[in-house]
């Protein structure tokens, strides 16, 4: 029996007795740099929190105990596994915004953060070995679920336009010659993450196509397709396809994350065994967080707050923006439509990975592209985030990066190679 | 590729596209019921839903808000993978009343309900055909879990003292003895759902030795475990045994399930990939929900709270057994000490699953034993739950269900066998 090994490694005595998809779970780097990156001194251009400052917090906490004292027994109570009817009904208002027109609430399914969403769908459609064909590079948090799954992940190219038609119909047909099954497509439409560009409409089309002719689902991730800096929004792949995209999106960006309150979309089928799986995983999601994103959109001017985190995104990415073009003119960028990030790439010979327990000495904190990979490509990208420090800290932390790479690239002039990693050693800020 | 036939079967064109988990993924017994048992009519015995009615809820709602208006920044945004801090502290002083002593706040992962707790532990151990060891009769959700994991489950006896060692051995050996790896044993050692009963403490001992002997997790879902009727608390599995026990516990039962907050306790290499399954899971737990309790647990006197619960559960468990005994004397079953149910055993010849339809047309609801097998067994029994209706209404419900039971038992008698199952029609009340 194997779990009967008297082996004991690293101290743990269950060693040899976990899942396979156990054996290489490890902190993502994003995480690992959390808990040094959140120190008030260093500026975070490195996570992916909104701001909330705008929110109406009194208002809202008055009604939020309104709510409590009439509706408790129900707030405090046990929920339906799919999420309650009078959210799900409101969901669809804010998805008529993206262009889906013809969903009704019952094919809403509540999930306790888009987190859970990709959970639940990888874990109904993916046995070890199937294919994810996902975009490269691609949002970490769902590499870590499609590989707690054990599935294969084949990546397909962006360009400045999103996706490449051409590359996804290759990743299919080279999974399929290799005798495998794919799964999904996983794509981040609009607005991407971490590559800060938007597939367009063409293509959209273009991908569905290509992902009816071989019966493969496509996985619509959007977080953040409502936080467009010029008032235009895409149509979701959902609104042009509704038999073959399930569709995910999250109050996270648009309100707050502090509730865990997402939605998935899905055609009947999936939808049906969605609910299932979502039982099987958390038996319902909270009430009284669904209750208290109810309550915000029942009594406030959603749209209109919406509007004011559009304006001040927007703000926030032409200064980071400007702040690159001048201290660091020799990185290429694209300038993003909305979202939450820059997706830099740093000059060549220059490593974003071992460079940055510098940059956290120098005091700011940046995610290495070396986390959106999975086969340790990226080292010549940084993702920057500019959604929840303020301008004026924004403008602060570009210049802080910038004299970590021009010393960087001062030493690779010198050595034809940079400095390896060192602990990062914190100084005060003044 | 099999994910191109051309087979449309049940309407749904993603069939056969499903991972071989959600093939027979289909509701539970109890939540197919749950539509038309919740209707007011009708007296349900069939939920596990706490009576929520003795919380203060005008005063925790105005702290609530409070709460929200001065920690809203912290509240509504994203939180840690292993939960709050303070709330992990706090916790300690929950769990010391069942002489948990030596835990650490870091050996606290807060978990989206003890649902999500299950499937984080059943992840992280049990590749598909691992055994677990399971209570027969065993709570249904976990069943659905292990499930979902493709675990095989294996069932060990009990008796009114709980699980039977030698049976809990026998089972380990059957699983060696064809080559199989035991990953855990699932036990709910006190008061346990369905069948009422609670493991003594000889047979404590006991379990954990033979646990040790074979190296088996044991992984002791514990809900109930102060709701006791006599103001004893029964030692955890967990203060018996620190490296080899996965303790999981909950809010749901003792305060209130609407916020979905439950936790782990776990040894040191366990506990860090629960922190990874969670954060790949769900992200992290909702800091409002999280928050909420904190300002119960630092405003009331919960043990008190606590202590009100126990009083009026005894009583209802009273009011139960007595009705039982005035209706249904024909009937078996252990009167509980503690807990939420009544694991009725019904006379032989009837069949609790094919009666349930007449039950709910006699507007009574209860849960067939079969919900609580994965084998089709336990038709010989139902769960009476007897913590959500008030005592009138548990009198009335027993009332009606004798009704249904004396006409299934003189049909028996004059057919030798019970009528077939029908639909249910429920009339109103009067």
């Amino acid at each position: 029996m194997t779990n009967n090994t008297p082996h004991i490694i690293k101290n743990d005595p269950w060693y040899g007795s976990y899942a396979s998809r156990a054996e290489d779970m490890r902190a993502s780097e994003i995480r690992a740099l959390f808990a040094v990156a959140s120190r008030p001194e260093v500026v975070s251009l490195a996570g992916g929190m909104p701001y909330l400052d705008f929110l109406p917090f009194d208002e809202l906490s008055e009604l939020v105990a309104k709510m409590l004292r009439e509706e408790g027994s129900h707030a405090w109570q046990y929920g339906s596994a799919q999420g309650n009817a009078h959210l799900r009904e409101r969901i669809l208002d804010i998805v008529r915004l993206e262009h889906i027109t013809d969903a009704q609430a019952d094919d809403v399914v509540i999930t306790n953060g888009s987190q859970n969403g990709l959970d639940l769908i990888t874990r109904l459609m993916c046995d070890p070995g199937d294919v994810i064909i996902a975009e490269d590079p691609n949002y970490v948090g769902a590499l870590g679920v499609f590989k707690s799954f054990q599935a294969e992940v084949i990546n397909a190219h962006m360009d400045a336009d999103g996706l490449i038609p051409e590359s996804f119909e290759e990743s299919i047909k080279y999974a399929i010659a290799q005798g495998k099954r794919v799964k999904f497509l996983y794509t981040v439409p609009t607005f991407h993450n971490p590559a800060g560009v938007t597939m367009s409409i063409e293509r959209r089309t273009r991908i569905l196509e290509i992902a009816r002719k071989y019966h493969v689902l496509v996985v619509e991730d959007n977080p953040y397709g409502l936080l467009s800096f010029d008032n235009k929004t895409y149509p979701a792949l959902r609104s042009m396809d509704p038999d073959n995209v399930v569709y995910l999106s999250s109050f996270s960006k648009i309100i707050a994350p502090g509730m865990r309150v997402a939605w998935m979309i899905a055609p009947p089928g999936i939808r049906q065994k969605l609910v299932l799986a979502n039982e099987s995983s958390i038996l319902s999601p909270s009430n009284m967080s669904q209750m208290t994103i109810s309550t915000y959109l029942d009594n406030f001017d959603w749209k209109k707050q919406i509007e004011e985190y559009r304006g001040m995104y927007k703000s926030r990415c032409e200064t980071m923006d400007q702040a690159l073009r001048t201290y660091m003119p020799y990185c290429s960028w694209n300038k993003p439509q909305g979202g939450f990030y820059i997706w830099l790439k740093i000059p060549e010979g220059l490593d974003a990975k071992a460079m940055l327990p510098r940059a956290i000495t120098a005091r700011v904190a940046y995610v290495s592209g070396t986390a959106f990979y999975d086969t340790g490509e990226g080292a010549d990208h940084m993702r920057l985030s500019f959604c929840y420090p303020t301008e004026e800290r924004i403008v602060e932390g570009i210049r802080r990066l910038s004299t970590v790479v021009d010393e960087e690239l001062a030493t690779a002039q010198l050595f034809g190679t940079t400095s390896t990693s060192t602990i990062p050693v914190i100084k005060p800020e003044n």
